[in-house]
């Protein structure tokens, strides 16, 4: 594949999955009853949340999630997107997981690939790659002071595990790292599709 | 105006400004029946912890709030004076809205200056200067296990965010950032004491 | 005492107290009724996050609760163990808490002498030692959505806070560094120990 078309992909998917975060962090705000401005803070923090914290402990101030432009506009045109079309966005519940799955598998691979960039080990890769993917959803969910989800049902943070454990076997094995990458992305992708389809869960204790 | 009178009318703001947010911990913390221990900390978390976050996005390591004696003392300080004085300071809850009104202003306009002086761009500028002035109410929430007042009701973030762009507004038509801090100070603790004067809420979704 | 043996107990202490810590994050993750995947996550960082705190206030990137194999492997050996033991466990309530004493005292001391190592001063050192030993305990009950046992009740972070306190007291009068290590951590520990004991509590305000 030529690498243009591959980083346009990825840059897609990551603008994609930002979006689905920050949609479902204006979610979960509505149903708390906040304002305007906590709407847009839980809708940022459930978007980026994930990347800073990983970018803090990768030692990269400021956070990309917080320097770069795009990253803050993205949850704001989000927070407008949901004010106005949130009636319908209620009853998309569906295509609204799918993105969601979409930036969980996104994040998932480049908090990954980005600790290995980095030159650090494969147990930083996967941890940073899972902290990635699930951090913004634990940061709305203590915010809006519930147990975050992740922890309590459904296959989700299992996904993020195994899409950053491939991208660091494709690494140990010194396989190409793109189809890596994508390989990781459609099974975090298909497991957490097939476990939102078929309601799967891990089991409790 | 001279600039050591300057100088000292800032360093007065951010002792002032501490002071209040940690009596401000001290009482939430009174609410939840913390011990001794619990007290300090939601009292100092409170105080320092904008800063604290503030700094770890920028890379300063240690933290400001950690590493200088004067935040540890004020929240020690603080809590004491609380622990002395508290029924009086329960019937005074109008002037401590005031000091705190003034911290806010204080650490939004401090931290939105520390990032462009450390060469960041105006998003970081503005976020950072937001972060100061509303994390260690959010930390302090959160700990209390409550859904962060700041999110919910009163016009307090959104304060601190028009303090903070008015900062980078100076910075961007290159005019003089002593009359910008004071301009942005003004300013954001005007909204603030009209928003409790008049009882203004921003608008729920 | 040869300093091979010294090591040698501080590591096995190290150890002896992560496994404790990760064992009360498993036990918190159950009453919760999380799954797996929130027990492991919640028990490696009751186990690992005070550290990880501790490491990014000191701008040590990727702290070392991520970076150490060590500590990605005790929380997932010690949810595994409390999966197959778990009746067993809830009946050692006394041994657990004692385990926890001891991860107590040796993450205090850890924490003050890191910071002093690194050239930080004596307001870091003690500050970041409370935080290291106390930081994993508070992000597990965040998580879990109850108020931090360790502000409500019983003697746990003063004990800490006297740990770092006699580490720091060891090194401003020059004095050898391992008994003051070794005087801390037995002091902290007896602390806790007769606090268990006697259900002694702060006061409460």
């Amino acid at each position: 594949m030529h690498t243009e078309l591959n980083d346009f992909l990825f840059s897609l998917l990551d603008i994609v999955g930002t979006f689905a975060f920050a949609i479902s962090g204006a979610q979960a705000a509505k149903e708390r009853e906040l304002d305007l401005f906590g709407l847009f803070i839980i809708s940022f923090l459930t978007a980026c949340g994930g990347g800073i914290i990983r970018d803090i402990c990768l030692g990269i101030t400021p956070p990309v999630g917080i320097s770069q432009w795009l990253y803050l506009a993205l949850p704001a045109f989000a927070s407008l997107v949901f004010l106005v079309f949130q009636s319908y966005i209620s009853k998309l519940s569906y295509p609204v997981l799918l993105f969601d799955a979409l930036g969980l598998s996104m994040f998932a691979v480049a908090g990954a690939q980005k600790s290995l960039f980095l030159g650090q080990n494969y147990g930083v890769a996967i941890v940073l790659g899972v902290l990635s993917a699930i951090g913004g959803g634990i940061l709305r969910d203590i915010l809006l002071g519930r147990v975050p989800v992740v922890f309590r049902k459904e296959v989700y943070g299992s996904a993020a595990l195994i899409g950053s454990g491939i991208v660091v076997l494709f690494h140990y094995f010194d396989l190409n790292s793109t189809s890596g990458a994508w390989l990781a992305m459609i099974t975090c992708f298909c497991i957490r599709y097939f476990s939102i389809k078929n309601k799967w869960n891990l089991p409790r204790i």
